[in-house]
This record gives C-alpha cells, structure tokens and sequence, in this order.
C-alpha cells in the first residue's frame, strides 16, 4: 500500500496536445495485463532524457542516448514491462534495436526516431516476436487523453499507477504538463529513475530542454531511494511539443521561470511517488539535510541515512532511535565533520546537539512523530549555507518479502 | 542461528601468558547477564589497536586513542555491554574517565594505563556506578583461562560467542594465539570491528604491532559487512605480552612470517564469525573480487554486492537472481569498467560473460549453489591483477524483526 498516494483519476491527467498515447496486451513476460505502450509524437516536438549511470545499462538505454544523439527529431517512445533488456549483451542490443524498426514502420518514421525503453527482470532475452505482435493494438488504441492507461501499462513491481499533470496559464495561453513514472524497487537513480516521462505543450528549444531535464532530475528522481540499488533501466524523458503556443529558447525568457518550476513540481512529484510505493514502505521519510559546505556532502549524509537498514528498520517500527541516525551521520563520510555542532530534528521536536542527545528531549515527542506515516529528519551540519533534500521509506517485512519472491 | 559456526570449547581457548581476564554482572541495562570484562595484563606487554573512522564516535574510543597515543604501557582494558556511550558529548568522556579511573584503582595502575571499551545502545547515559559496584567482582574472577566467559560476557545483540586461538611452534618454542570478538549488527567496520581482542605471549615489539593490527584488521574485520552501518564503537586491540620467551621487532625476523600468518588467521575466523551471526543471517558469502586495477575498486564492487538489500534477499531466497548481482557491479562506482570483460560465477558456476548470462548457464546450477548455506561470489573485472574478498550474510524477515524491536 503506498504512503498517502492516490493515482490521479483519468480526467484528471490533462491530455498534451502534439502526444499520443496508446497501450496493449503484449502477453511478454505475464498474460492479461497491458505491458506495451506506445507514444507517438507530431512532428515539431524537442526531446531529451537522462539515463541511468550504471555501467551495465540496458541495451534500449544504450540506443536512446544513441538517438538522441544524432540531433533528429524524435517521433515515437515504445516502452515494454516484464523484460528489462538489460545484461542482454549484442543479442539484447539487436532486440531493441528490432523494436525500434517495428514501430518506425508501423508510425511511419525513422527507426533513429524511436526511443525504446524496457523495465522488468535481468539477463533474460526480450521476446521482440511478441512485441511486433503486440504493436497494432498499440498503435489503435493511440489517443491524447490515454495517460492514466499508459501509467498502468509501465508498473512491474508498483501497487499504484504514478502520474501527475497540472496546467498554467502563461502569456494568455494555457500550457499543460502531464507525466508518469514507475518503479517501487531497485531505486537510488544516478541521473533518472527506473522509468519517468514528462510531456508538455509548452515550445522548449532543445538546449534549455537538455539544461531542464538534468536539473529536474536533480531536484526530484535524483533525490529519492528505496534501497539504494541504482537501475540498468534508468531513464526519465521530457517531451515538449509546443502545441500551446507559447515557447522558450533563454532561461531569460519571460514566463520561463513559472513553467519551469511547474515542470520540477511535477518532476518531484512524480519521484516521490516512487518512494510512497516503495517495496513495502509504510512510511515517506524527507531527509532533509542543510548547513553543509557543498551539496555533495549533503547529499552523503541524506543518503547514509536514506540507504541505512537500521535508520530504515527503526522508522518501521516507529522507534525513535537517535543512535542510529547519529551514527549514519557519523559514517557518511564527510571526514572533517564536528559532531558537536551537528543538530537534528525529527519534525519540530529537536533530539540531538553538542554530540549527544538533546537536553530539552523527551522520548515521548520523538516517539509521536516517528508515530506518523510522513516524517521529515532535519539534520543541521552547522558548517556551511548548502542543503539537499533526499527522500526515502521505511524498511518493513514486506520489503523481504517483495524481494525474495519477485521472480517466482 | 549462526551460519555454520560453533563457539570452541572452554579448553580449545588457549590461555596467554601475561593475560587475565575476569566478568561480572554489573546490571549496566539488563539484570542477570554477564555485562563487564576485565582484561589485566602483565607488565611488559605491546598494544595496538584501530579504531572506528565513524565522526561520532564513542567517548571511550576518543579515550582510547588518547591513551594509547601517550605511548605509556598498557595494564588494563575494561569493557562494558549494554551502554554503547556513543552519542553522549562532554558527559560521556566525564564517564569513560571515571570508569578508567575505577578500573585503576582496583588494579593500581594508572588511569591512562587503562583502556575503555563500551557496546549497546547509543544516546544513553553510561551509569558508571553500576561498573564501579561491579569491578570487585571481575576483578575477583581475574584467570588466565577465561576467554570463553568474556567472549560470552562481551555479547549484545550476537546469538553466539565468538572466539578462536591456535598455538605454533617457533624456534623451538610454543607461541598461543587468543582472540574474541562481538557484533551481528552495525556491522560494516572502518579500520575494526564492533569489538575484536586478540592477545598473543609473542613478544612484537611496538611499531610491528602497530603495523601488524593495521594489516591484520584490513584482512578481516574491515572486510565484513552485514548492513554497511558502520558502528561508533568499532575498536580491534591486539595485545603481546611476550612470556612465551620468543619475540619480534623486525619483519624480517625469523618466524615473524608464520606468527603474522597465525594472527591474520585468527583475525579473520574472529570476523567472519560476526558475518556468520549477522543479524538474521541464514547464509554466508563470500565476494571474491579478482581482476582489478587496485584495491579501491575490487572493494566498491565486493560491498556493493555485499550491501545490495536486492541481492541479500536474493540470497535469503535461494534465487540465482543474476540480474541483481550483475546491476550492483554495474553501479559500484567503477567508472569506465566494460561490462563486456567482466565474468561472474557462483562457486564454479559461470553465470555471467560478454555483458550478459554464460551461454552454458542452466539455471538448475545456479539454484543449486544458491541453495547452500555458503557461497562464493566471485568477480573477475577483467581489467588487471589485484584482487580482494568482501564477506557479508544474507538479508532476512529475521533481520527487520530483529531491528525493529532491539530496544523493546
């Protein structure tokens, strides 16, 4: 069950004019769920990813960041479930390759205009047959308003489809911004997420849209883990298609400002509903770390905390362990770090200072926010003007037992 | 239940000359359980020890340094169980202190002669009247053959106490080897283990021992990880007293080579027993990785195997989930590693080549090895000649259950 996370209901995903998207029943790795989606994109839309950072990247990683990297106009995404490609080495490259040129013919376009994107089990052959086969019904179902359809076809392991859409009015015109991502487990994200799309009608000219996705990334799915696994799979994609009416080619560009923090609002959001439906979470921790020197040992400290079992198996059990924060405090690996002008919060309830617990604490306050489904551990570094925020879940029984039955 | 471990018998622990040793129910946290150790030794004897790199660390471990720092001899070592004294500021080296002073009293040495060691619970206050109303009483018990009570009496949250000892011959005369450890959770050591002790009747002269404690902790102690929490407490003391009448001040000493390999060895049985107890363990792995460049890197790919909770659970599965093991090396931080050279086997299994599963893989093999209660994974990068061993356990419902209630 995810942690205070509700799919948005269909009408309430705005469609973005320029994008299609349509879903299918591929039988790829299970029979009866949909596990082939397809979007489909007008001519004029700019597109760019980010992609995981794990050297075994998964063969459609490898051929995204190929594309891309030819300057061409993307026209179509094609995403599989069950399957991930990855640690599929030259066969797995050709299978996404072969994926690539069925839909280029089924749409009509090129295959370097195709990005392919597989998420599921590792080191197994991708059965291209039933993709190809799976393609027309893909293509049929293609529509503006499918995202709620297409969130569900991209889960594996999630409980709960992840989407998120808003829309604002800039310039007179209204620009609206949808997405969806998935991913419950193997999630520490080097530069994306398991999977993650984000459309807008927006017009973005390529260079601030390859400058925009990074620094969303950054801020949202760079920011999250459930247990601190980084994907072969990783990938989180941005589509502008300027259908709208309004477009940006400066940061300076008036309105540019406000449609940028919508495009991270619904960035973060869609990241941190990742980790409400992570493996067995019972609870969504914001690890918020500030006073640091740079944003890398903030981000060490956050993750030490994120990524420890005996943090994470404490939240679980609604103890207010201090012991244990301190100590991932202490081991995050920020080498000159005073302890003694270390402070941490839990919520509002300040818990520890000067090297030690607080003198004002009382376990009773700690144990009243550990209590609660959303907790945010603040801790201060007293060193510097530099936070970052990471944000994670608890570590439960069901996270064991998820995993140690996942392929059977 | 430990993996394939059993404490020896009280007569397999070898007493060494120069060494005493003496427990006592202090009622430091819990009543009626052994929860102080005295160590007396000898005038005459050698100390080294490495110490936790966790910042906050414990106020004994800051005293220990100090004292050992002096270069005054050593004639004592106190330990305590319940009370980590780790996250407790300027009053928690006032009670690390005055527990030294305790302990010099009894025995009539001084203060700084003594060193303080304390495992269990961190943030608490140590209540170090209760170790002075418990010192008559070990110091009382204070024998020669008593490694078997104190490496019970040194005990948390372990199921088992750990112990080994050997003798060897060396120039015609006999040399004995004791040693005692403890931990099963918190356990990702950084330069020593929770709490390791390993004394010798060699006599090694200070900068060998001082030498020889480093090498011998990175060899074992710093090669285990249960949850990558690295401890506040972890402390490895070596002790030589030098009454078997055979000592050593040179590495080119004859015999020193078979006396290092002795207490290397002893070292290592003493770590791997804190992975074989590792909290909820039912398996124990070995990660052997070969074919590095350095150390650095087998290292980040041996414990980012070691600490993936994905391939823990796997293993707690019996689940050859290649897959797993294959995305951990990929992000263990080698940064320009081809994934295409890199071999993966499972005992003699090879699961893994050319980026991606051996062509004669049956996963009737791999299910076979992942069924035992050890196994190796062993790694060959392919990209040079260096080569190190990560040793960790599996990732059960018994650990969360474990954590999620260690303070009730």
């Amino acid at each position: 069950m995810p942690v205070n996370y509700a799919t948005p209901a269909a009408d309430q995903l705005f469609p973005v004019a320029g994008v299609r998207l349509g879903v299918a029943e591929a039988e790829i790795r299970k029979k009866n769920r949909r596990d082939l989606t397809v979007v489909a994109l007008d001519a004029g839309c700019t597109v760019a990813g980010v992609f995981t950072q794990n050297r075994f990247c998964a063969a459609p990683v490898q051929l995204c960041r190929k594309h891309l990297g030819k300057g061409k106009e993307m026209r179509a995404l094609v995403i599989n479930t069950g399957i991930a490609n990855a640690g599929t080495g030259e066969p797995g490259r050709q299978t996404a390759q072969a994926t690539c040129d069925a839909v280029a013919a089924a749409l009509g376009v090129a295959a370097d205009q195709v990005l392919p994107f597989s998420t599921g089990v590792i080191l197994e052959p991708l059965p291209v047959d039933r993709i190809r086969a799976g393609l027309p019904a893909a293509v049929a179902d293609l529509k503006a308003d499918n995202w709620h359809a297409a969130a569900h076809a991209i889960m594996t392991t999630d409980t709960i489809a992840k989407a998120a859409s808003r829309k604002l009015a800039v310039h007179g015109k209204e620009i609206t911004i949808s997405g969806i991502s998935k991913g419950a487990g193997m999630i520490k994200p080097n530069m994306a997420t398991m999977l993650g799309f984000l459309a807008t009608d927006a017009g973005i000219a390529q260079p601030l849209l390859d400058r925009l996705v990074k620094e969303a990334a950054d801020a949202s799915f760079n920011c999250i883990t459930v247990d601190g696994d980084t994907s072969t799979n990783d990938s989180y994609v941005m589509i502008a298609s300027g259908q709208s009416g309004v477009s940006f080619t400066s940061e300076s560009d008036a309105g540019w400002a406000e449609v940028k923090a919508a495009i991270i609002a619904v960035s973060v959001e869609l990241a941190q509903a990742i980790v409400r439906d992570g493996e067995g979470a019972t609870k969504f921790i914001t690890v918020a770390v500030q006073g640091g020197k740079d944003i890398d040992e903030c981000r060490k400290v956050g993750y030490a905390i994120g990524h420890s079992p005996l943090v994470k198996t404490a939240f679980f059990a609604s103890d207010p362990n201090l012991g244990r924060i301190l100590a991932a405090v202490g081991y995050a690996g920020v080498a000159d770090l005073d302890v003694d002008g270390v402070k941490v919060w839990l919520d509002d309830v300040l818990v520890a200072e000067n090297g030690g617990r607080a003198t004002a604490y009382k376990e009773e306050d700690g144990a009243r926010v550990m209590a609660q489904a959303e907790i945010t551990v603040r801790v201060d570094l007293g060193r510097g003007a530099v936070a970052a925020n990471v944000y994670t879940c608890d570590f439960s029984y069901d996270y064991v037992k998820i995993n140690a039955d996942y392929r059977s």
